[in-house]
């Protein structure tokens, strides 16, 4: 009888007309496909160490936190992930979210508002568009990689507050983002630089410490950084690094930390070891960058069009939504599981499949993969 | 050098003069106080049967789900849980979030938007005043549980589409709103219903399908329901329930589900086991309200100011926000452990202790709160 909802239908319509619709696909835990869609980096989520200490977690401390991390939800684990964390990057503080989503958002809300002016960079992950709307704040995107325009925003901004946003390496194409740079000119310009480091933990700096520990910048007292657990740490989770009165004041203000449930005792224990795996290992993030070139030049030498990967994830265009569509499907039914990014989720309108590198994909895998991957290119990719 | 962050240390003063400043408590695996804060409302958080699954789980599928729900990150455990959510509570179909934080967000920024209308009650939970913020629509924040005011902003509202959106059970006073009227309303002026039922599953309704499905509302095409994972079902994680063509369009539209991880196979598989646990003991909602009712009973006897509890909150009214604390403290150091609201976290201004309910707290364990708590009770709060 009631059709408040009959425009859903309409939409679903247009989606399905564009080619646009999603679908979820549900794997199995015995899937045996070869996995360059995932962002499991080092290949840590389904390491043994990493899932006993994930299992010992939730037999030790419950399934759940319990409550927020303000009330009964914090644990000692996530005061040791956050110390070992921050120590490891080289900040001098970290705060545990429960998703990277929740903690850019949190950032972005706690340390700017109305009065204040966000700059950023038009190629921006999802969760820090989310938090730039959402902190009320005179936000002001300039095109991708562009630091004379972020410094003539900053230049001519009205407030005397201001941060400039950006990921450190682009989540659709791989590329790193000048952050030296960048930092400069904050510094220039009395600004604050908040980063997204979600796809440089693990992968670039010294021993996997980041991009932004890479720059040199982590333990700047203008720059705040945040960070997955759930990319190269193999668990879920995200968290914060930062200044110490950044972090304080997170606590005291960061709405997306206070009134959500604290981050459940497996993931954390699982980073935590991923952690320690990772200061152990000290190979692996070169590893995955290797892997990563090394797909890239075999699917350029193939006479594909493809991103110059600075960090595991390889891009590699497809002529259309529709192409692109096809061919990562294609790829699917043979094995091989590649990411698929159509518009609206790629901000330059052009679709492409986007590859993953993992640390402990083989050698005989890339080459399986860029045979596969070549082989059902559609016309017009090369 | 810089000073950027300097402003945080001046607003750091002004929570430490007002007494608000918080402060993270971790908590030991092996603490042995009585918890009267957290939200493991059936005790299932710690239950060896959800804590066995999350471990098997994470052996089983790795500690992470490895990627967007939309690309690698959905398990056949998330569709199970999805599935069973549904079927147990009279909805449609169901969609798993990694917090209730998100599936807020979700929901509301995907069901909205420019040109739309929101009306709310005022003591909304933090995450549904976010998504109210995200969604760009005209936003309408009415009296707490007044309907008239509800019906009369649908009424004078310039837009065609329109959500009235609130909890169903108050998290600061655990109050249960007029769902059936609430309903009654949207239904005569083509809005529809949003409820968080995040204190409601597990708790209220028929055993424990939560208030919206006690409404006889659960499964109505212009209604959609949020529930936490982590609170009566003892993991992390949030859902939606409702219509199919709704669920169809978070999936396609809700940011805050497509660009997050989705949650770790180990939250997934404890939130699954604790719900086999709910259908095959549906004694146990019945007993957190017993609990909850004895409590504010107990409490209200020995002279002190007491919410009547509609689910597991109960709320104990102090005389000011320094009281409070202290309050709270004292419990604290005495073994007892309660939760204490503050402004700006209630939304009426009045700080309260704020106890929680659950299903397995012994009646030795309800007479050792009640003696600590009336114990400790600074002057004025009776």
């Amino acid at each position: 009888m009631t059709s408040v909802f009959d425009w859903l239908d309409t939409r679903a319509d247009e989606r399905r007309r564009a080619g646009l619709a999603r679908q979820l696909r549900p794997r199995r835990h015995d899937a045996d496909h070869l996995d360059l869609a995932g962002n499991d980096y080092l290949g840590l989520s389904k390491d043994k160490r990493v899932t006993g200490a994930a299992a010992a977690a939730a037999l030790r401390w419950g399934a759940g936190s319990t409550g927020s991390r303000l009330v009964t939800g914090t644990l000692e684990l996530h005061t040791e992930l956050e110390h070992e964390l921050a120590a490891f990057c080289g900040a001098q503080a970290a705060l545990v979210f429960s998703s990277g989503f929740t903690a850019n958002l949190g950032v972005l809300t706690a340390l700017s508002g109305k009065g204040s002016a966000i700059v950023t960079d038009a190629y921006l992950h999802a969760s820090l568009i989310d938090g730039c709307r959402l902190s009320r704040a005179d936000v002001a995107v300039m095109p991708h990689g562009d630091v004379a325009a972020i410094t003539h925003a900053l230049k001519t901004r009205r407030s005397e507050r201001a941060l400039v946003v950006t990921d450190s390496v682009f989540s659709v194409d791989g590329d790193l983002v000048a952050l030296r740079d960048l930092h400069a000119v904050c510094r220039a310009h009395n600004a604050a630089l908040v980063v997204d480091d979600a796809h440089g933990l693990g992968v670039r700096g010294e021993g996997g410490r980041g991009a932004v520990a890479e720059a040199g910048l982590i333990g700047e007292p203008d720059v705040v950084t945040t960070v997955t657990l759930s990319k190269s740490l193999g668990a879920q989770g995200g968290a914060v690094l930062g200044p110490r009165r950044v972090i304080k004041h997170l606590v005291d203000n960061a709405r997306s930390f206070i009134f959500d449930t604290g981050l459940s005792p497996s993931s954390t224990a699982a980073a935590l070891t991923a952690l320690h795996i990772l200061k152990d290992e000290p190979g692996l993030p070169e590893r995955v960058l290797t892997v990563a070139q090394t797909l890239a030049m075999r699917l350029k030498e193939a006479g594909l069009k493809v991103s110059a990967p600075d960090a595991a994830v390889v891009s590699v265009m497809a002529p259309t939504a529709e192409a692109a569509a096809t061919w990562a499907e294609d790829c699917r039914a043979a094995g091989v599981w590649v990411g698929c990014f159509r518009p609206p989720s790629v901000p330059d309108g052009v679709s492409r499949l986007r590859l993953t590198a993992r640390a402990n994909l083989t050698d005989a895998e890339i080459d399986h993969a860029t045979e596969v991957i070549t082989r059902h290119a559609p016309r017009g990719a090369s």
